[in-house]
């Protein structure tokens, strides 16, 4: 099944693939809802001055015009395509931003702390890659507060996408988790007080090494041998329990900003070692590209296809959304849902046991038996078994291949004298059944998803 | 609940309202699945030639444009917005368009005839007004054949249809159902051969009335009296079972495209008489305005509410997909959920039980049992029982009040002693519980929707 997208960025699923897609999604949403994260979806269109309120993403954003203007367009609703005009339009980029915006806008609707799942497709002008789309679509959980939102929402986060994850047919995977506190108190104390400028270089450790990355930190932030090496040492400490602390004071750094995130990430750690044994480690790597994070930091690796990327990001965000003096605290969470069924796909991981729906072919004794047929898949649908009724009554031989075709595993037979008999196409055997009360065993009646 | 959109034309609801629009989309998967249909997507973006082959739509469509081009952006990657050139991107306007061009890109890996359902934003850069926004979901089935697809297909699509729409928490509904070629022959038989350009004059009957249709047949298609009088005649019949075709027959014109249009059109009246009684009927004013429909034409109207406009709508169309000699003619409907919602929505026919899926929220006797609660929550979760766990240990007045704002029934209570209790918080009982067994009512489990 390995084809091209006819539009390089745009992938595609087949019927079979995306049955698996789905079966993905409806395990997100069961266990976002199961944990009381409702949904909700943003427009997919915002406005170019709410995209680019955070900088440093607007190579990657597609701006909208109307192919036809009118006349009488008027500004912000699409009619102009002026780059350069905050109210022009713009496909969203990611989830959190709009619903930063969407919780401002909604602020006295919601009840805070407002938790809420949103599964939607997002779209970045990137250059497509392996594991990077134009088009794909993202899970993200959020907790949003109004004012202050307790740190143990941070906590409860991981260990919720940690189940979610758990819960998907993919390999064993890593939550590595950093503090941006804990990483700015540090740099802080030993005198680096550029902190996006330090962050962007430990964000390029695993591509251009540590010896580099030290070059970087002197040329570009003025940092000394020692200052340089320091920053390096924090980044090399990674642990699966709460061990990590002791290494950073081991540093002998003194900071307050320091000492709070430390408090922070070892709660995250300590509740994930015992709720989510082996899913989390604390790695003071992680840096995160986007600036909005202010605490935790997260990225998650598939165990042994680390070159895929990050299949899971996000962290707490302390001021992307306010209304005036409010404040609006949140923590989330993103899945990569095309990027992890990409790469369920491309390895077959999983499949779906068929390509349809449907458990039952009612086969066309004649061309008059359509309405009868009609009814026995009524019967049978009334309990749930999705049935389709051949349209021609060709020769059984033909009907069966229809439904072997599409892997459905039962054919349906009414005779002149109205007998009905079943057959399971996989075996031959074929049974009298009544359609007011035959039903295929529990493994037939859906489309099951194998794990390979 | 009545809110603005703060983007005109893109409407955004609630939690709760979502909770509604997911009824409305869960219960139709349900029914296209337990039809056989199965789920696919398209991407958001076709190229500007593929979405205009077919005309007169240029001016809904939204072109995309990279906000920051690369000096090597190619075209076709969106890297360019010159609105001439055929490869640029835009958005989808419909989900039949791009579905045409899937099944022709995918041809070699589809088991035909094809049924495929799909539920999808869809863009348009109108005016919005009451019923009609620029970001819209729509719920499409269609099937498709590889060289020639039966007639029952026609009749099977609108039972489906019927049966989907019947399951909504939506006020009676009626399928207006025409067909192509009976009106085409028809036109023909009396002389006018443009039928374009009569179906056009046609669809605006219910607009500007009998009379001024007239007056357009006769002075743009330079139509006599007696052909104007005839082709409103026709517009005239409609009929909840086959007395159309004498009432057609009774108006004495012969050609053989309309004889065939009769017999198409009486067959999917006398199956819906008998498996749909009331829900379709006849109505030979159907016209339908974009153009690649060539045989059955469906609209359906909302009963008490045919202000709103079509809420489904689609057709037969047997030359929108081909590639090279091989035709792929298909039949389908399309739901419009976004207007359907909208106005569940702005009615009151339908309203969520709760805003959040949970159905228990675990208190905290103090700062300190937050894990213990967790273990609490785990064992419900485990049963299917959406269930949150408070963030801090407050009042328990204020843990209630944290339950009651949101409508979850249940607060479970664990003392200092281990010993659980559950309280309904409607009723304000509370009883003794085990995390291992106790479930809430059936009637509680899940966010109920009620009807109007």
């Amino acid at each position: 099944m390995a084809r091209t997208a006819s539009l390089s960025g745009f992938p595609e699923w087949l019927p079979q693939e995306r049955l698996v897609e789905l079966h993905v999604l409806d395990t997100l949403r069961k266990t976002f809802e199961l944990h009381g994260f409702a949904s909700i979806e943003t427009r997919a269109v915002e406005t170019v001055g709410q995209l680019l309120r955070k900088g440093e993403i607007d190579k990657e954003v597609y701006g909208l015009s109307r192919l036809q203007e009118d006349d009488d367009a008027s500004v912000g609703e699409g009619g102009k395509s002026d780059k350069g005009d905050p109210n022009a339009l713009a496909l969203h980029f990611d989830l959190t931003v709009p619903f930063a915006r969407y919780v401002v806008e909604n602020a006295g609707y919601l009840a805070f702390p407002f938790r809420r799942y949103q599964i939607q497709k997002v779209w970045r002008g990137e250059r497509p890659q392996e594991g990077r789309a134009r088009e794909f679509t993202q899970a993200d959980i959020d907790v949003v507060g109004d004012g202050e939102l307790p740190f143990r929402y941070d906590v409860e986060i991981a260990l919720v996408i940690a189940e979610a994850l758990s819960a998907l047919p993919i390999p064993d995977f890593r939550l590595r988790i950093n503090n941006r506190k804990l990483a700015e108190g540090f740099y802080r104390g030993i005198g680096l007080t550029d902190t996006p400028g330090v962050l962007r270089s430990i964000d390029k450790l695993e591509k251009i090494g540590p010896e580099k990355v030290a070059e970087l930190l002197k040329s570009e932030l003025g940092a000394s041998d020692e200052q340089a090496s320091l920053a390096l040492q924090l980044a090399a400490i990674r642990s699966e329990d709460t061990s990590f602390v002791e290494q950073v004071r081991a540093l002998g750094v003194k900071d307050d900003l320091l000492e709070e995130g430390l408090i922070e990430l070892e709660q995250v750690i300590e509740a994930a070692v015992q709720r989510a044994p082996g899913k989390v480690l604390a790695d003071l790597s992680i840096a995160r590209g986007l600036d909005y994070y202010t605490g935790t930091v997260v990225e998650t690796v598939l165990v042994g296809h680390e070159q895929l990327g990050s299949i899971c990001s996000g962290g707490r965000y302390d001021a992307l959304a306010s209304k005036g003096n409010r404040k609006f605290p949140g923590v989330g969470l993103s899945i990569g849902v095309t990027r992890l069924v990409s790469r369920i796909l491309s390895q077959e991981f999983a499949t779906a046991s068929r390509s349809v729906p449907t458990a039952v072919l009612v086969a066309l004794n004649n061309d008059d038996s359509w309405s009868a047929a009609q009814d026995v898949a009524a019967q049978l649908r009334g309990r749930g078994i999705a049935t389709e009724v051949a349209a021609k009554a060709e020769k059984f031989g033909k009907q069966i291949k229809f439904a072997d075709r599409r892997g459905i595993p039962f054919v349906w037979f009414t005779d002149d004298d109205g007998k009905h008999q079943v057959k399971d196409i996989r075996t031959g055997e074929q049974v009298d059944a009544d359609p007011a009360s035959w039903e295929p065993s529990a493994e037939d009646l859906h489309v099951r998803i194998t794990t390979a």
